[in-house]
Order: C-alpha cells, then sequence, then structure tokens
C-alpha cells in the first residue's frame, strides 16, 4: 500500500468510485461545482488552486471577466464544494514597480510551504508570458517576488519542500501563442529569487504509442509526496485537425532528483468526455492545476478547469494511480 | 432615460429581462426561433435580417442550402418569432450583367431609408468577398446596385438616413478567407454608388484589458439613432486554441460624425454559453445583422446568428444598453 | 426502380423513414450503437467496417485506446447493433518482417471478395501513412500483404469484384498530417501486390456549387454494385473558421470505368447535426466506412463514425440515394 | 505600325536595341542608374515614377532611408539619366489633418492630366495600405486628396485621361504583409474624390502556361496610350521555394472600356538576371513604376525598381511590344 | 580501386582535379556550361540528363520557357559541353489521351537499358505532380507510358538494370507545393507499369550531425553500379531563415537489395558556393541529375543544376567519392 | 570627446574612415577576412567572437562543417586580420555528463572577465537552444557551467565586470525554430550559476520609424564601457516577402541599471551591401558578435558574420558611434 506523506485532511471533498468508473479517476458527480458565474463580472471560472485553509479551504481562481482579461481572484469554502470567489482581483504588494509589472494573470498554483502560501502563476510581463511568484498567509494581502523565469513559460510548479537543501520548480518553456511545444523542466534556487541548474524532466511523446501527449505537456498541481517519489499529475495535449485535446496523465518521480522519471503513464488518466468539458469557450479540455490529500486514507481530490470554462472536482487514490502509473508506463 | 430616434413598433417581440441575467441582453426563451430547417433545402439560417413590414415582418435570410451554398432569401412573419422563408433564393434585376454578377451571397443587412428596403450583404464578385448592394419595395423585386466596394470587404452596414447630406456606411475590409484581422471603417456616398472620405471608426483591442475583440471586429445591426449619438451593436473576435468565438459588443457614436466613438464597451454584451450557441457548424459563435427598435419603449429586439446554424433572438433596452455602455467603456 | 447487385440479407440492420426525415439518408433511432466503450481500453470506436459473417457480423473496428494509440480489432455481432469487439489489437502474419512493419492502423474498410475478407486500412510505414491490405478466413487470422501504394495515403477502398479482369482500388494521396487537400482516384492490380493505370475518379468542388466538399474528399465503404453503375458512398470535407466539417456524399460510376463519374450529388446525403455527431474528440464528423445492403430490398445501412469517438448506423435504399445523386447533380 | 498617342518627347532617354538581345525589352547599359545613395540618408532608392517637366524631368522617388522608413522625396533632372532628388521627404498640405495622416509612403506613380501631376501611392492609413492620392503642379508644393480606397489596397495607378467622362484607376486589392494574391481592378471617379463602379480587369493565372504571373499581378507604369488601344506594362509575382520573383508583362486593353484585356503576354517581358536586380535587399525584383514615351518615335523608356534596392531603365518601341504582347497572347 | 561496372566512355568530359579544391567532386572551370539562352524562348535551363549517344551525347533538357511554363526538350552533343537544345518541346505518342494528359514536365532523367533510353520526369497529372515514364531509341520519337505511381511524387531515377528479375525506381513521395519533407523509397515491377513492393530506403536527418540533409532528400542520377554496391548521388535540402539551401551527397546501396544502405556522406559532395550556384531564380542550389562514367577510368561527370538557372558540370572518381563515402559515414 | 574604459590596445586592427564612406562604421577593405575554408573541414565560419590574448589575439569560432555540423572551434593570431583555427571542436570538461550535454554550438561570445576567458554560446540542451558558458584561462582548457537559462534562448552576451555587485547577462528569450520575435533582456547573478531579477531592456519597434528592426533584435559584441553608459551594439531583423535582413545598431545604456536605455539609434549602423554580405549560405546578413577597442584612441574594430559564410571586420571610434547614435535616436 502506497502512502501519501502528508497530514490527514478528514474534511477532503469525496465521493467513492461509482461501479461503471473506467480509468483511475472519478468524476465528481454534481459537477461542475462552479459555474461561469463564480463571481460577480465572471465570464468563465477554471485552471483553478485551492488548499486546506484554517479548517475549510481557500483557493485562488482564474475568472476571465466579461471582458476576457485574464485575472487571479481569491475564494473562501467551508467544503470544499461551494466557493465564494471575490469580485475584485487581487492587489499585490511588492519590492518595486517593475517587480509589480503585470499585464495579465492566469492559471495559478498555490504550494503551502515554510509556512507561507506560495503563488504560481503565468504573469504577463511586457506581455510575455512567464512565471510570477508570490506568497501569502491568508488570502487578503500578497507579496509579489521576482518572475522567476525569463520569457516565455507557463506552468511554474513548485515541489511543496526543499529537496537537497534547495527550492524546486517545474515549468514549461513556451513561446507567446498557442504554443505547439512544451516538454517539462526542473529548476532549482535557494532563495525563489535566482534560479539555475536547469534540468530537462520529460517531453512529449510522439509516436502512436501515447498521441494524447504528442502536442505538449505541463506539470499540473503541486508534486504529490508519496513513499516511492513524487506522484505528479500532469496535462497533456493533442493536435487534432479541429484544434487541442487537453487530457490529463501521472507520473512518478524520483524522490531527490525529481528530474528522473521512475514511471509515466502512457494511459491517460482523465480526458474531456463529458459535456461541460467538451463544449465552452475552448472545447475539449481538462487541465488540473490542484489536488488535495488526505495522508490518513490516501484520497485525492483533484481540481481541474473544464473547457476553458468551469471547474470540476474528480477523485482517485494514492494507490490507484500509482498502481495504474506503473502498469501503463512504457515498459 | 435615453431614446430611441424611431417610430413605435408596439408589436415588437418581447419578453421581460428574467431575474438571473446578467449582462445587459437576455435571450428569448424559445430559442433558437429559427432551426436548420428554416426551408426546403436548408442545411443552416443564420446571420439575417428583419424590418417591421406590412403592419408584420419581412427579412432576408442566410439560407446554406444542404450543398453549403450560401446564398438569399426573402421571409415574412406576422410576430417576428414565427417566419415563412421562401424555398427559392433571391433572383435580382440590375442594370448590367456585370452588376448582377455574384457567386454567393451571405450575411445580409436590411435597411429601410427613403421609402425602400436597403438590403447589404457581403457578395462574392469573382469569388472575391466585397459588399452588394440592392433595394425592394415589396421583399419581392430586387433591383441590384453597384457593388460599394473593391474586394476584400466584408458585413457592409448601412445608417439608417443621410448624415450631413451623404449616406454613410460602415464595413470591414478583409481577406479572401477565414480573416484573422478587421477593423470598422465608415463612407460617404452622395448616390450609393460613388463612394469616398473613408475613415476609420474603431479596431480590435490586443490587451488583456478586452481580448474577446482582440482578432477582429464588424458592425452588426443597423445602427440605432439615440438623443445621445448612434448606438452600435457589432461582433467581436478572439481565437482560442481550438478557433475563433463570437462575442456582441456595443458603442455609442457621435451623430453627426459616426466614426468619433464616444463609448465603448470593454465589457462584451452576449457570448455564446447555450448549447445552440456553443454547438452547430462552427461552434461559439453569436453573430448579430439585425435589431428591431421601439420608440415608445426603448426596447430592443436582436436577431442573431447561432453557431452558423440557427437563429436566435434576445431583448434589451436602450437604457440598460447605452448605461452598461457608458460604465464599461475604456475609462 | 434501380436493383442493387448483390445477395438477399434479410437479417439487415433496419428502420423505416420517419416522418420528418430531410434528406435521403436517416439515423438510426437509437444512436450511437457503440460508444467510447467498445472494448476493455478503447477511448473512442469509429470510422470501422463490418460485413456479413456466418448468418450474423463480423467487422474490423478502429478503437483508439486511452493512450490515443490507432489500431485495429475484430469483432462480432448477431445482429448488426450490439458487438462484441476484442480487447487485443489484431496480430498479422506476413511474408516477412518488412511486409509487417507497422507503426499505427486506422480506417478500415472490409471487402469480401474471392471467399476472402479482405481488410484495408491507413497504415502507418515508418510513420508515414500508406494503404495496408490483408486478407482473413474467420476474422481471427490475419495475412498482411504489402502496403499497395507508396505513401502518403489514405482511405484505400477496393472494389467487390475484378472489373476487366483486374482488382481495382480507389484511395486518395494525401501528406502527412492533417492534408488540407484530397482528390479520389483509382488504381488497377492483377494480384492485389503490384499496382498501375493510376486514373483520377474526382476531385473537390471549390465553388459555392458544394462548398461542404471543397476542402478534400475520399471513399466511405465498399462500392455499392447497381444495374446503373457503382454506387459511391464518400466523405467531403470544407474548412470553417473553427475546423474541418466532415459530410457524406454519394455518386454514380460507370460500372466498367468506374474513374469515369455519372452522377455526383452536390447535396450532402448525411451531415453532422446530432450532439453525437457534433460533439466529441473531433467535433462535426460524420465519416462512413462501411454499408450493409439487401439484394432483395434495396436496403442500404450505412455504418459511420461520429465525431471520431463513436459508431452510428444510418439507413437509405438503393432507390432513395439513386434518385437523390442525380436530381441534385451538378446540370 | 502602332502608333502612341502623345507629345513627342525629342530627349527621351534611349539606347537602341543591342545585337544580342533577347526578348521585347532591353537594359541601359549603364544600370543602375541611381545607387543606394541616391539621397543624404537613402539606403535604397527603387520604384519610383518620373515624367518630362519643364524641358528636363521631374519625379518622385522611393527612397528607403537608413532607418528603413519608406518615403517619397521630389527629384529632377535635365536627362532623366542623372538626378538630384531632395534630402527631405516631401511635405504635403490638405483639407484637414484626417486627410493628412500618413504612417507610410511607397511605390508612388505620377500622372500628368488637366495641367496637374498626379501623384498616387501606397499610403499607409492607420498602418494599414491604401491608395494615397496628390497633386502638384511644381513638385515643390503638394496637395493631398482623399485615400481613393478603404484598405487594403496597392499599387494605385491612374488613366492618363479622362475615359466616358470619368477618371478611372487600376489597382491591387491586398492585405496587410507580403499579400500572396493579387488582382487589377478598375475603378471610376467623377472627381477623384469619389470612387465605384469597380471591374475586375484581369487575375493571376495559376498553370503552367504562364506561371511567371501565378501568385500575384499589378499595374505599373501609367498606361500608355496607343491607337489599338492601352498599353498597359505591370508586375507578375511568382512564389519559389526561396520566395517571390518579381518579372514584368504586358497588355493591350480596350480603349474605351479598359477592364476589358484584348493581349496579353503570357511570356514576361523583362525578369530579373543581372546582379543588380538579383542582389539586394529583396533579391530577384523588376518593378516598373514609370514610362516615359516619345509619340514622334514610339520610343518607350520605362524605370523600375532593382531589386528593393536600386532604379535601372529599360527600352522599348511600342512597335516592339504590341507586336510581342500580340504574339503570346493567350490563344 | 574500386570499380565501375560499365562501359568505357573514353571521350567523357573531364577535368583533372584542381590544386586548391576541397572535397571530393570538384567544378568544371567554364561553368555553367549551358546559361538561360539554352534555347530559343528559354528563360533558364537547368536539372537535365544526358547520356551517351552515337558516339556523343544526347540529353534531355529542362527548359523553362520565358512565360515560365516547364517542359522537356531534347537536345544533342560532341563533345557533353557544348549543346544544341531543340526550340520545341518533346511530343510523346502513347496509348490513348489519359496517359499522354501532361500539364507540365520537369526535372528529366535518363537511363539507358534493354536497348531504350527510358525518360523519366515529374509530370503534371490533373496538376498533381507524379512520374511520367517514356521511352526513345532515337531521341526524336517517344512512347509515353503510364505514370508510375499516384500523385505526389517526384525524382523517379530507374535503376540502370534489372535487380532480381525486376525493374527497379527510386522516387521521393511529396505533396503539391514546395514540399518541406522527402524521403527516398524503392519500388519494383516487373514491366514499368505495374508497380509495388515499396521499400522505405533512408531518409532526412534532423540533427546536427548531418543539418544539410534535414528537410528533405531525393535522388539525382541514375545509380553507378560499382564493384561494391550502387553508388547513388543525390541531393539533400536544409531550410534556412532564408529558404531552401540544396546540395548534393552520395551513398552506397546493396548491389541487391538496394534500399538497404551501406554507406552514406555525411558531409555534402557539393554545395553551392560559386555566383552561378547561389544567384539566379532560387538562389543556392546545386541539383544533380546526370553523371557519365568511364568503366576504364572511373571517371565520373555530373551534369546539375544550378540555382534553378543554368547548368553545371563537374567531376569526381569512382574511387575518390567511394572513399569520402565511407570515410564521412555515420559511424 | 567620449572615453571608452578600457586597456590601450595598440595593435588593434584598424584602418582608417574612407572618403566616401556613408555612416559611422566602415568595412575593412580587404573583407572577408576569413573564408568559407578558415578550418579543415568548414563550410562556413562566421558569427565568432576575438579578444586580445597574449599580446596577440584569441577567438572562439563558428565553424559549421561540411555536414553542416554546427560548433565551436579556437583560433590565434598575431594581427587580428589572419587566423589559424583549430581543425577540431572545443572539448570541453565540467561537473558532471549533463552539464556537458551539447547537440550543438553555435554563435559564441567571448568576455574577459576576473582573469578568466569567458565563452557564451547558444548551446543545444536536449535540441532546445538555450545558453551556454564556459570559461578558460587558455584557450585550450575549457570548464563548462552550468546553462544559463531554461531554453529557448540564444545570444547570452555578458557585461564584462560587475554591476552592483553582481553578473549581469543580456539575452533574448526565443522559439525553437527561425525565431519571428525577440526582445532583449538582461538578468543579474552572483555566481554565473543562478539567475535571476530579469529585467527587460528594449524590444522590436513596428513602425515605419525603423523597420529594420521590426522583427527581432538581439545583442551582439560584449557592451563597450564607456563614460557615458554601455555602448551596445546589436543585430536587428526586418521580415521582407523573401525572408529576413539582419543588420547593425546601437544603444547607449544606463551604466548602473543597463536595462535602462540612453540612446538608441534608429538608423541602423552596416547593413548587408557587399556581395559577401549579400550572398551566402544565408543571404543579406551582418551579424556582430565582438568588438575590440583601444581605450587610448577610442577605436573599434567589429568583427562580424557575413550571409552565414564568411567573417568580416568594421571599424569605427568611440566617438562616431555616440555622436552617430545619439543623433539619431528616438526624440
Amino acid at each position: 500500500m502506497a502512502k501519501i506523506i502528508a497530514a490527514a485532511l478528514p474534511n477532503i471533498p469525496w465521493q467513492d468510485r461509482p461501479q461503471n468508473a473506467r480509468g483511475p479517476v472519478w468524476r465528481y458527480s454534481a459537477n461542475p461545482i462552479i459555474g461561469r458565474d463564480g463571481n460577480k463580472r465572471s465570464n468563465s471560472v477554471f485552471n483553478s488552486a485551492v488548499v486546506p485553509y484554517q479548517g475549510g479551504f481557500a483557493g485562488i481562481f482564474r475568472c476571465d471577466s466579461r471582458s476576457i482579461s485574464m485575472d487571479l481572484f481569491a475564494g473562501f469554502s467551508d467544503d470544499g464544494l461551494h466557493w465564494k470567489i471575490d469580485d475584485e482581483p487581487i492587489q499585490m504588494q511588492g519590492a518595486d514597480a517593475e517587480v509589480l509589472k503585470v499585464d495579465y494573470r492566469y492559471d495559478p498554483r498555490v504550494c503551502f510551504m515554510d509556512g507561507r502560501y506560495y503563488v504560481s502563476w503565468c504573469n504577463g510581463y511586457h506581455n510575455m508570458p512567464t512565471i510570477g511568484l508570490a506568497y501569502t498567509h491568508d488570502f487578503r494581502t500578497f507579496t509579489q517576488l521576482e518572475n522567476a523565469f525569463l520569457p516565455f513559460n507557463r506552468n511554474g510548479v513548485l515541489f511543496p519542500r526543499r529537496i537537497g537543501g534547495v527550492y524546486m520548480m517545474m515549468s514549461r518553456p513556451s513561446d507567446n501563442g498557442h504554443t505547439p511545444f512544451g516538454d517539462i523542466f526542473v529548476s532549482q534556487s535557494p532563495d525563489l529569487e535566482l534560479w539555475g541548474r536547469h534540468r530537462y524532466m520529460m517531453g512529449t511523446i510522439k509516436s502512436n504509442e501515447s498521441a494524447w501527449q504528442s502536442t505538449k505537456i505541463g506539470p499540473g498541481p503541486i508534486p504529490i509526496e508519496t513513499d516511492e517519489g513524487w506522484l505528479l499529475i500532469y496535462h497533456g495535449v493533442i493536435t487534432t485537425c479541429n484544434g487541442f485535446v487537453y487530457r490529463m496523465g501521472s507520473a512518478l518521480l524520483d524522490i531527490d532528483e525529481p528530474w528522473k522519471v521512475k514511471y509515466r503513464s502512457l494511459d491517460y488518466i482523465l480526458g474531456p468526455t463529458e459535456l461541460y468539458e467538451c463544449v465552452g469557450d475552448v472545447p475539449n479540455v481538462v487541465f488540473p492545476c490542484a489536488a488535495l490529500t488526505d495522508g490518513a486514507t490516501g484520497r485525492i481530490a483533484i481540481y481541474y478547469g473544464c473547457a476553458d470554462t468551469v471547474t470540476g472536482l474528480a477523485f482517485t487514490t494514492v494507490d490507484e494511480l500509482l498502481s495504474f502509473t506503473k502498469e501503463f508506463s512504457r515498459r
């Protein structure tokens, strides 16, 4: 029995696996949990991140407004299912104007570490996407740090503790449009400001063997520490004649050198099949950005964006996901 | 209280604003009002224009046939909701064969002016799109005039009266494919045949401030004259990784120099969210081509194409729309 | 009354034409007949081919796995509606390793001829698509032959008997991606291994006259022999601003020189309008790969892929389809 | 013997046809006549237009500066070979600021008519190319008129007299980049401000029959009036795997309805073969913008841009060019 | 010492290797041997093929006309250096009109076999490129055979004798434009009409190891039989930011199964460096289409197109080329 | 009089400004100084960097081999004009195999600092370009450090001393092909391994004002310290219809916060006009990678790649270049 190395979370949102479920991950029966009208002026709420907070839950939400501006908003929930999202975007404080320079913000992740909630997101700097970074203690006051990397980059995802004495962050170097390529790298930092020792972790698979991840891949939620290594949930993209399809996959990374991939599932773990995943502003997208875990039971609750429009919830357990990942790994 | 400068239209199709409606425009509850089978050989009926006519309503409809040929058809209705559309496309008469040269016709507008119903549309001339122009008194006999402009152009929309003694027409210069750019211009003519004094009116907005109109914009219905200026409903397009999304916006133009934009909403006023708008031959399209107005009450009924497949109806009032346009205008 | 030159098939799946049906082809009321979960590891089951077999039916199915690998699987059915598809892909035997070289397999057709069931499909040879060919007697043991053509090619469809003493195969030369062009050719062979005397049959129609087939066309089911010629059901594609739409058309070919097209319908015979055709991994696709025929009644049952996700069934008769094809043919 | 309907120009620059010349047009032996350093800050001088003026010659020159800004400059010459070009760009006066709005100017033509020298050019209006128009009496003071057309347009070329009582202008509708298409249209105007009755004149030839003009064509110098019709020199472009090649062709237009093409040469009349035509900022370009004619002798001197870098001169006679045009016309 | 298995050719054009030559191939000092004016109406003469004929030499020449039509012309020479090329294109005779259907012809090869001179070329069939085939005994009367393959294909090159009892032809499957991909295949035929058993021979090299052949490769002259295998000279292409560069490479093929590559040079053997190779209608092209060989001395004379404009000649010996090919082969 | 803050270099290669020179930079009269045959197996030698070394000069050269592999080679010279370049590429030593992972190397710069010669270059890591970094004392033994940044990046250029206590490096974030965009950033590091505090320095200019730098820009030689700030020579690119043209520009940066641009020339300082700059493997490129400076006289010698084929030398003085930069700066 695999173990999650994390605190118990008795109030993790949860439903047992339904009889007819296929694959290692199953959906919440009342999906989507957040609709287009998540806050006052929202066109859509998706690709968002949540964490346990003060006995309940807090989160950073991507709400595209009805002008289709992309921005981040704080939100709170008692049960992880029903959310109250602010109507005003997060205002950051920071060292100077250059650090606070932001043209747009999207696709946040939240990582609790050293007593702080670190937020990373895709940050528009001179209208070029890179990785923004900030921290908060209370989801009310946020301190923005230096952008982690040079443009063009997206999907900056921190590991939830120092490894070998340093911080580590995954990311997906990109270009400035609807990037048609993308591999995952790991970078290291002593202080979350200076980064280096960039290592290639894994890339797309161009062959028929696993074509759902042939166009690009990128890290999803904060990696889950297990007794077998880091459990990574990520997204993969294929290009059909009618555009991109985003699905979810999983991998197991070495605990000390996480750029070393021990297992990686050739089968996706969740793909868009429900109407709210297949129809919306961007059809055929499931995009995971957060996972709650219960160290006591091994339960995992995955929050994911659906069709770039609404937010869904799905469930698995560390056992199910790890054994699936190993079974369907490249032999 | 803003006023529409137009005749009363007591039988304007109408439903009051529902409780839960968001935004300044709300849909007819029995949408779509015209389905794929609008006439005998239609594959789809959309992007069409209606006007009050002899106590009821008449219209020019874009019916793509089951060979996916694009053509214009006349139609009639008692209530503006239930339509009887001809099975045969409109036959025009004209000065000579060159004027009547037509490879395809689509996206009509109808403008009542000087006792005539002027029809403008995207006209295929030597297989290049430009603005076709014709008039009718009875929706049975149509006289085609010279094409207004050189190719490549689409969305020619007349102002409903002479301004400063001349006719004025908006249009969106284009190219010969699925044009990825487009701004709105106003041109002037003494006689609807010779055009000049072209003025730039407004263009796309590339920034995060209003990204739904970052790829192209084009005029929609005949502008609505109000005591504060011309109220323009237009379409805007964003390019996602899975294609274009078409939404509706609004602007207030100077009454005498309509290329001068007084207000322009950064928020869209209607976007595709319903299944009949998100699913169809071209997913994620709402495309307005006509608006009925009631000068007595300020009511506005907008006819719009849905997913390039069916025709929908939506409502607003001049007060709602003007105050929204001002509130969400670029500051 | 047109006649199908074929055996009676009393147990052909069938429903009578519904009252409100438009066009010459109508859908099975319980579509789709095969869902995403057609076999153990399938993500989707579509673009597949069936034939009468031992009083029931057998078929070769394209099941994209949950790793989105494309492969072929045998399946069996008593009624043509309920199918049992193997969980393991077909293993072929062949002359040598080079003949058996396969990177992927998709879009099969099955042709009964000379006592053998010939299977043709799109075969990945050195990751380039060409036409794979094999035969079986029992859908259990398959012998793979030489690839018919050089890459790049797709949609190899055999005629069901020798014509003028030689085998004939239609195909659609392609490129190595989401090919944006494609016409139909006929090639000849004395032995199914050596091919030549390639003849152009018909191509796309770029004009407004029949725009649904303006991007590419390709042959569908094995042609149906009638007393008036070969009845061909094929697919045609248009490029909208949001991608490809696949529809079905029909043509009547000369019985002896089948590259000579006697009639060809400008109207499509079936297009995507149902939710399972418009929503899925590739929205807006109907793609026919097989047709059962009853020589006694003239009934035709068409199996077609829906949205590259599930499998649908539709019906027509030789009379309906032939008279439609003639009526809507280019004049 | 064909006749040019124009004044004598005894001092027309001239060299007799060399022995070994192939084709109907031959180059000046001391080409290029203007180099990169045509004026103080020029990077290149090309695609320029000259006319007889006060016993000598005057011209409007496209000088791209060393910042690669594109602008127009006046120049003067005694012999048409040695030019003195202003160092400061032309300053226009005009009705108002909107008319004078110019982002860039290039590829001028000059047409003497009604005692005025009319200049037309590609004018950047809101950074979109359209046809700018102005007149001068002395090449010192210029009055800018309204832009003739909506964007996107290039190569506006006036006919040198009213035809049927109206002005006529050729042009080539374009897009906003390195346009990969382009046909020639004729438009009419009573006053050079309002334009209409647009007629398609001729387009590209896609077949092997005349592939040098398969990508786009555009009018060159002011048409030459002859007793057989308007003699038009134009440019045509082919797309090779290494970019565009620009060549010159000729056509004979109906004298009263010049959109009717009587003859059009399938062979080009001059192509880039000399080092100064094949090497430069844009390799492989000959681009004619002006022609001097001598009504007494039938001599024609063509000024053309070379490789978008320098200016060349070439010669022919009305007899040579007309007989060539007829001989190599599509049969 | 390697040996060419071929007749002596004492009058092979020849110059000894100059002192300063680098690489295994050196140019004729008076290159180009044929200029733009190779025949009456030629714009350019290149990518052509020659053979020994009646004590002198004959050839099939690609002459692009001054309308840039691509066609084939016969030519004759006493010394292989000075050529007299026909002014009229080759007229073929053939079985029927369909076989003779030709939209354009280019890039010929000539192969002497069984007492006939076989000509293969890129043949436009319904404006799609495929491999045309014909034979002649006297370069005056030509009999056209069936096109060898389905479109899209180019560079069909015969082996000069039956291998294992069958004819063999290399070719490069393509698309319908400036194809950005291309590998070499070998196909087999008993009769030069029916083809099959297609085998992949070799493809592009995408890595830094041999980037000059990273975009596409294609066979050049008829392979040279040696005592160590077939010596193949081929072209390879890289895509720079300013277009394609074509260079020459060499490989040694198995004598019985020529799709098996024994050696293949990673270094090119000739690249464009001379002005006539770098400047012309398509800059930076050397494209070999024929090689004369002297079985007595091992001398090889390569005819190659330069910049798609003129024809060059280069020399090597079987010893030089084979040892180079082995030395620079992938280890 | 501006001053270079650097040592005297009496043996700097030098020629005085010729009479007829235009612009602030003039060419060496015997250019190119290094041809295609710079070392044994070179196809081309360009985009290389030199420094004073032991009384003479040393350099790191980009020699593309005759397989068109891109690699770095050391070279030495007594006079800076005649160079002896190694035939074997540089072998690095480094901490581990991952640090030494190199797929290709190109476009080096050399920066003398802290007694070491630091080399930066475009380094292929998993076939993705990023900035490689190494140091040497003797141009014989090289120690490779960590790659500075994540892919995709090119043109990493160090400042020649610590600024505010930290190292600084300019770079141009890119994509993985012939990148059509590119701005210059400055990054900071305490140790040349960890990098952060990335600042946008300057970008392309899209307007007519300075179109030669409208596609992308990137830093060239190590910045030259002057008493007025850092003098930066950089390259800029425009996209013509026939590809990219690379030219040189100059800017003056704040001495303490070098991302602040004090002056930037709108005019280029050198563009391709000579045959060896306009003709070659990539036509129309001048690309500066190094500058020698003489603190005593203010002389500057610029080494630049020509047409991606050979190496040229050009001259200026700090006075000429600074005054030009200020004069032609955006006002």
